[in-house]
Protein backbone atom coordinates (compact mmCIF):
# COMPACT_ATOMS: atom_id res chain seq x y z
CA UNK A 1 0.00 0.00 0.00
CA UNK A 2 1.33 3.39 -0.82
CA UNK A 3 1.98 5.64 2.20
CA UNK A 4 0.62 9.00 2.20
CA UNK A 5 2.15 10.80 5.04
CA UNK A 6 1.12 14.44 6.40
CA UNK A 7 3.81 17.22 7.88
CA UNK A 8 3.03 15.77 11.44
CA UNK A 9 4.29 12.31 10.20
CA UNK A 10 7.44 13.14 8.95
CA UNK A 11 10.49 13.44 10.68
CA UNK A 12 14.55 14.41 9.59
CA UNK A 13 16.63 11.40 8.81
CA UNK A 14 13.85 9.40 7.01
CA UNK A 15 14.23 7.87 4.01
CA UNK A 16 12.18 6.75 1.04
CA UNK A 17 13.09 3.82 -1.72
CA UNK A 18 11.77 3.52 -4.93
CA UNK A 19 12.42 2.17 -8.70
CA UNK A 20 13.48 0.88 -10.57
CA UNK A 21 12.88 2.03 -13.99
CA UNK A 22 14.51 0.68 -16.74
CA UNK A 23 14.58 3.35 -19.52
CA UNK A 24 15.27 2.32 -23.74
CA UNK A 25 16.93 3.91 -26.55
CA UNK A 26 13.38 4.74 -27.69
CA UNK A 27 12.49 5.91 -24.43
CA UNK A 28 15.45 8.56 -24.72
CA UNK A 29 15.22 9.53 -28.36
CA UNK A 30 11.22 10.39 -27.92
CA UNK A 31 11.72 12.27 -24.93
CA UNK A 32 14.74 14.15 -26.80
CA UNK A 33 12.87 14.65 -29.91
CA UNK A 34 10.15 16.90 -28.10
CA UNK A 35 12.46 18.49 -25.31
CA UNK A 36 16.13 17.84 -25.93
CA UNK A 37 17.04 17.44 -29.60
CA UNK A 38 20.55 17.30 -29.44
CA UNK A 39 22.32 15.06 -31.60
CA UNK A 40 23.76 12.89 -28.71
CA UNK A 41 20.17 12.14 -26.80
CA UNK A 42 18.68 11.32 -30.99
CA UNK A 43 21.39 9.41 -32.78
CA UNK A 44 23.59 6.53 -31.36
CA UNK A 45 26.03 6.84 -34.53
CA UNK A 46 26.48 10.94 -33.86
CA UNK A 47 26.50 10.23 -29.80
CA UNK A 48 29.41 8.08 -30.46
CA UNK A 49 31.43 10.69 -32.05
CA UNK A 50 30.20 13.16 -28.81
CA UNK A 51 31.99 13.79 -25.74
CA UNK A 52 29.75 11.00 -23.99
CA UNK A 53 30.44 8.29 -26.59
CA UNK A 54 27.13 6.92 -26.79
CA UNK A 55 24.17 7.52 -26.47
CA UNK A 56 22.61 9.42 -23.25
CA UNK A 57 19.44 10.54 -21.95
CA UNK A 58 18.36 14.34 -21.89
CA UNK A 59 19.27 15.34 -17.90
CA UNK A 60 15.80 16.92 -17.86
CA UNK A 61 14.62 13.22 -18.63
CA UNK A 62 16.23 11.72 -15.82
CA UNK A 63 14.83 14.27 -13.95
CA UNK A 64 11.56 13.46 -15.13
CA UNK A 65 12.17 9.80 -14.35
CA UNK A 66 13.47 10.69 -11.00
CA UNK A 67 9.91 12.68 -10.46
CA UNK A 68 8.17 9.55 -11.90
CA UNK A 69 10.05 6.94 -8.85
CA UNK A 70 9.04 10.17 -6.15
CA UNK A 71 5.46 10.11 -7.19
CA UNK A 72 5.46 6.14 -7.12
CA UNK A 73 6.57 5.76 -3.62
CA UNK A 74 9.96 7.76 -2.97
CA UNK A 75 8.12 10.82 -1.44
CA UNK A 76 4.78 9.44 -0.14
CA UNK A 77 3.26 13.08 0.97
CA UNK A 78 -0.30 13.32 1.16
CA UNK A 79 -1.90 15.18 -1.29
CA UNK A 80 0.61 15.24 -3.73
CA UNK A 81 3.84 16.98 -3.72
CA UNK A 82 3.91 20.46 -4.85
CA UNK A 83 7.68 21.63 -5.72
CA UNK A 84 8.46 25.36 -5.39
CA UNK A 85 12.37 25.05 -6.44
CA UNK A 86 15.97 22.98 -5.32
CA UNK A 87 19.35 22.42 -6.86
CA UNK A 88 20.44 19.43 -8.83
CA UNK A 89 23.42 17.97 -10.21
CA UNK A 90 24.17 15.46 -12.79
CA UNK A 91 27.43 13.96 -12.39
CA UNK A 92 27.03 10.72 -14.52
CA UNK A 93 24.76 10.38 -18.53
CA UNK A 94 21.89 7.89 -18.43
CA UNK A 95 22.26 5.55 -20.64
CA UNK A 96 19.91 3.70 -23.02
CA UNK A 97 18.88 -0.11 -20.94
CA UNK A 98 19.89 1.99 -17.38
CA UNK A 99 17.42 0.49 -14.70
CA UNK A 100 16.92 3.34 -12.06
CA UNK A 101 16.30 3.55 -8.60
CA UNK A 102 15.94 6.59 -5.94
CA UNK A 103 16.46 6.99 -2.79
CA UNK A 104 15.55 10.41 -0.44
CA UNK A 105 15.85 11.38 2.81
CA UNK A 106 14.22 14.46 4.45
CA UNK A 107 17.06 16.53 5.28
CA UNK A 108 15.01 19.81 6.73
CA UNK A 109 11.46 20.54 7.84
CA UNK A 110 10.03 24.22 8.47
CA UNK A 111 6.67 24.80 9.24
CA UNK A 112 4.90 27.61 7.42
CA UNK A 113 5.17 30.63 9.33
CA UNK A 114 1.93 32.34 7.92
CA UNK A 115 -0.24 29.21 6.72
CA UNK A 116 -0.16 26.94 9.69
CA UNK A 117 -1.63 23.86 7.40
CA UNK A 118 1.95 23.41 5.84
CA UNK A 119 5.17 23.45 5.63
CA UNK A 120 8.71 23.11 3.61
CA UNK A 121 10.08 19.78 3.58
CA UNK A 122 13.70 19.61 2.08
CA UNK A 123 14.42 16.75 -0.03
CA UNK A 124 17.43 15.32 -0.99
CA UNK A 125 17.14 12.62 -3.84
CA UNK A 126 19.92 10.89 -5.12
CA UNK A 127 19.01 8.69 -8.25
CA UNK A 128 21.20 5.77 -9.02
CA UNK A 129 21.79 3.67 -11.44
CA UNK A 130 22.32 -0.34 -12.14
CA UNK A 131 25.83 -0.06 -10.87
CA UNK A 132 24.87 1.90 -7.74
CA UNK A 133 26.13 4.91 -9.27
CA UNK A 134 24.52 8.11 -8.91
CA UNK A 135 23.31 9.77 -11.95
CA UNK A 136 21.51 12.85 -10.25
CA UNK A 137 21.61 14.39 -6.84
CA UNK A 138 18.62 16.69 -6.20
CA UNK A 139 17.46 18.73 -3.31
CA UNK A 140 14.40 20.07 -3.64
CA UNK A 141 11.86 22.36 -1.50
CA UNK A 142 8.17 20.49 -1.41
CA UNK A 143 4.81 22.14 0.24
CA UNK A 144 3.25 19.58 2.38
CA UNK A 145 0.36 19.85 4.10
CA UNK A 146 -0.66 18.69 7.32
CA UNK A 147 -3.44 16.84 8.87
CA UNK A 148 -5.41 19.80 10.26
CA UNK A 149 -5.42 21.27 6.11
CA UNK A 150 -7.30 17.71 5.04
CA UNK A 151 -9.65 17.81 7.44
CA UNK A 152 -10.21 21.30 7.00
CA UNK A 153 -10.58 20.26 3.00
CA UNK A 154 -12.90 17.58 3.68
CA UNK A 155 -15.28 19.69 6.37
CA UNK A 156 -15.85 22.80 3.85
CA UNK A 157 -19.18 22.62 2.03
CA UNK B 1 19.88 31.32 -38.89
CA UNK B 2 20.77 29.50 -35.95
CA UNK B 3 23.99 30.73 -34.03
CA UNK B 4 26.81 28.72 -32.68
CA UNK B 5 28.85 30.43 -30.57
CA UNK B 6 32.01 28.70 -28.63
CA UNK B 7 33.62 29.74 -25.41
CA UNK B 8 35.77 32.46 -27.04
CA UNK B 9 32.09 34.06 -28.38
CA UNK B 10 30.81 34.65 -25.07
CA UNK B 11 31.16 37.11 -22.52
CA UNK B 12 29.20 37.81 -18.96
CA UNK B 13 25.90 40.03 -19.68
CA UNK B 14 25.26 38.32 -22.73
CA UNK B 15 21.66 37.75 -23.65
CA UNK B 16 19.41 35.45 -25.75
CA UNK B 17 15.77 34.87 -26.18
CA UNK B 18 13.29 32.08 -27.79
CA UNK B 19 10.00 31.22 -27.88
CA UNK B 20 6.75 30.84 -27.81
CA UNK B 21 5.83 27.81 -27.76
CA UNK B 22 2.11 27.05 -26.32
CA UNK B 23 1.37 24.36 -24.20
CA UNK B 24 -2.23 22.78 -24.48
CA UNK B 25 -3.99 20.87 -21.46
CA UNK B 26 -3.52 17.73 -23.86
CA UNK B 27 -0.05 18.51 -23.31
CA UNK B 28 -0.26 19.01 -19.57
CA UNK B 29 -2.11 15.73 -19.42
CA UNK B 30 0.16 13.45 -21.41
CA UNK B 31 3.51 14.33 -20.09
CA UNK B 32 2.17 13.81 -16.11
CA UNK B 33 0.49 10.62 -17.37
CA UNK B 34 4.17 9.54 -17.96
CA UNK B 35 6.44 11.10 -15.25
CA UNK B 36 4.00 13.02 -12.88
CA UNK B 37 0.75 11.17 -12.32
CA UNK B 38 -1.01 14.00 -9.80
CA UNK B 39 -4.56 14.70 -9.88
CA UNK B 40 -3.79 18.45 -10.44
CA UNK B 41 -1.74 17.77 -13.96
CA UNK B 42 -4.04 14.81 -15.08
CA UNK B 43 -7.84 16.09 -14.67
CA UNK B 44 -9.48 19.43 -14.34
CA UNK B 45 -12.26 18.77 -11.89
CA UNK B 46 -9.79 17.14 -9.44
CA UNK B 47 -7.31 20.07 -10.04
CA UNK B 48 -9.76 22.61 -9.25
CA UNK B 49 -10.56 21.41 -5.81
CA UNK B 50 -6.33 21.42 -5.13
CA UNK B 51 -4.62 24.73 -4.16
CA UNK B 52 -3.71 25.38 -7.79
CA UNK B 53 -7.59 25.74 -8.49
CA UNK B 54 -7.13 24.57 -12.18
CA UNK B 55 -4.89 21.96 -14.17
CA UNK B 56 -1.54 23.32 -14.05
CA UNK B 57 2.07 21.29 -15.59
CA UNK B 58 4.61 19.35 -13.49
CA UNK B 59 7.40 21.53 -12.98
CA UNK B 60 9.03 19.46 -14.54
CA UNK B 61 7.12 19.99 -18.09
CA UNK B 62 8.15 23.90 -17.43
CA UNK B 63 11.71 22.35 -17.45
CA UNK B 64 11.90 20.88 -20.55
CA UNK B 65 9.67 23.30 -21.93
CA UNK B 66 12.67 25.58 -21.06
CA UNK B 67 14.94 22.88 -22.64
CA UNK B 68 13.44 22.90 -25.70
CA UNK B 69 13.62 26.93 -25.92
CA UNK B 70 17.38 26.81 -24.64
CA UNK B 71 17.84 24.58 -27.51
CA UNK B 72 15.82 26.23 -30.17
CA UNK B 73 17.84 29.21 -29.47
CA UNK B 74 17.98 30.31 -25.72
CA UNK B 75 21.23 28.97 -25.45
CA UNK B 76 23.42 29.16 -28.61
CA UNK B 77 26.13 27.29 -27.84
CA UNK B 78 28.30 24.89 -30.65
CA UNK B 79 28.42 21.53 -30.17
CA UNK B 80 25.62 21.01 -27.60
CA UNK B 81 25.02 21.75 -24.54
CA UNK B 82 25.94 19.67 -21.52
CA UNK B 83 24.57 20.84 -18.00
CA UNK B 84 26.07 19.76 -15.18
CA UNK B 85 23.88 21.05 -12.72
CA UNK B 86 22.10 24.09 -11.02
CA UNK B 87 19.34 25.43 -9.03
CA UNK B 88 15.39 26.35 -10.24
CA UNK B 89 12.42 28.10 -8.59
CA UNK B 90 8.88 27.32 -10.10
CA UNK B 91 7.47 30.51 -8.34
CA UNK B 92 3.96 30.46 -10.63
CA UNK B 93 2.54 27.38 -12.24
CA UNK B 94 2.37 27.07 -15.93
CA UNK B 95 -1.62 26.44 -17.39
CA UNK B 96 -3.34 25.04 -20.09
CA UNK B 97 -3.14 27.55 -23.15
CA UNK B 98 0.28 29.45 -21.71
CA UNK B 99 2.65 30.68 -24.10
CA UNK B 100 6.17 30.69 -22.74
CA UNK B 101 9.18 32.59 -24.23
CA UNK B 102 12.79 32.17 -22.42
CA UNK B 103 15.51 34.93 -21.76
CA UNK B 104 19.05 33.88 -21.13
CA UNK B 105 21.82 35.99 -19.61
CA UNK B 106 25.33 34.71 -19.21
CA UNK B 107 26.22 35.68 -15.81
CA UNK B 108 30.01 33.98 -15.37
CA UNK B 109 32.51 31.94 -17.44
CA UNK B 110 35.11 30.08 -15.94
CA UNK B 111 37.45 28.45 -18.01
CA UNK B 112 38.18 24.68 -16.97
CA UNK B 113 41.61 24.91 -15.13
CA UNK B 114 42.17 21.06 -16.34
CA UNK B 115 40.82 20.83 -19.76
CA UNK B 116 41.99 23.90 -21.91
CA UNK B 117 39.14 23.38 -24.15
CA UNK B 118 36.20 23.86 -22.33
CA UNK B 119 34.66 25.82 -20.10
CA UNK B 120 31.82 26.31 -17.38
CA UNK B 121 29.25 28.85 -17.83
CA UNK B 122 26.04 29.84 -15.22
CA UNK B 123 23.06 30.69 -17.48
CA UNK B 124 20.30 32.12 -15.92
CA UNK B 125 17.85 31.60 -17.75
CA UNK B 126 14.16 33.03 -17.01
CA UNK B 127 11.06 31.42 -18.49
CA UNK B 128 8.19 33.55 -18.87
CA UNK B 129 4.28 33.24 -19.39
CA UNK B 130 2.56 35.36 -21.65
CA UNK B 131 1.74 37.99 -19.04
CA UNK B 132 5.32 38.68 -18.37
CA UNK B 133 5.18 36.32 -14.91
CA UNK B 134 7.99 34.19 -14.00
CA UNK B 135 7.35 30.64 -14.44
CA UNK B 136 10.70 29.55 -13.52
CA UNK B 137 13.93 30.76 -12.97
CA UNK B 138 16.84 28.53 -13.66
CA UNK B 139 20.17 29.04 -13.47
CA UNK B 140 22.68 26.06 -14.42
CA UNK B 141 26.23 24.94 -15.00
CA UNK B 142 26.69 24.70 -18.77
CA UNK B 143 29.74 23.07 -20.11
CA UNK B 144 30.57 25.26 -23.19
CA UNK B 145 33.81 24.09 -25.93
CA UNK B 146 35.98 26.40 -27.17
CA UNK B 147 37.12 26.86 -31.09
CA UNK B 148 39.96 24.58 -30.41
CA UNK B 149 38.23 21.84 -29.02
CA UNK B 150 36.32 21.86 -32.28
CA UNK B 151 39.35 22.09 -34.76
CA UNK B 152 41.12 19.48 -32.91
CA UNK B 153 37.97 17.34 -33.49
CA UNK B 154 37.73 17.66 -36.80
CA UNK B 155 41.83 17.08 -37.85
CA UNK B 156 41.29 13.54 -35.39
CA UNK B 157 41.07 10.61 -37.94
Amino acid sequence: MKQSLYLEDLSIGAKFRAGPVTVSSDDIKRFASEFDPQAFHLDEEAAKASIFRGLVASGWHTAALTMKLLVGGGMPFADGAVGAGGEFEWPRPVRSGDSLTVESEIVDIAPSRSRKDRGVVKLRTVTYNQNGEAVQILTSKIIVFSRAARDRTEASP
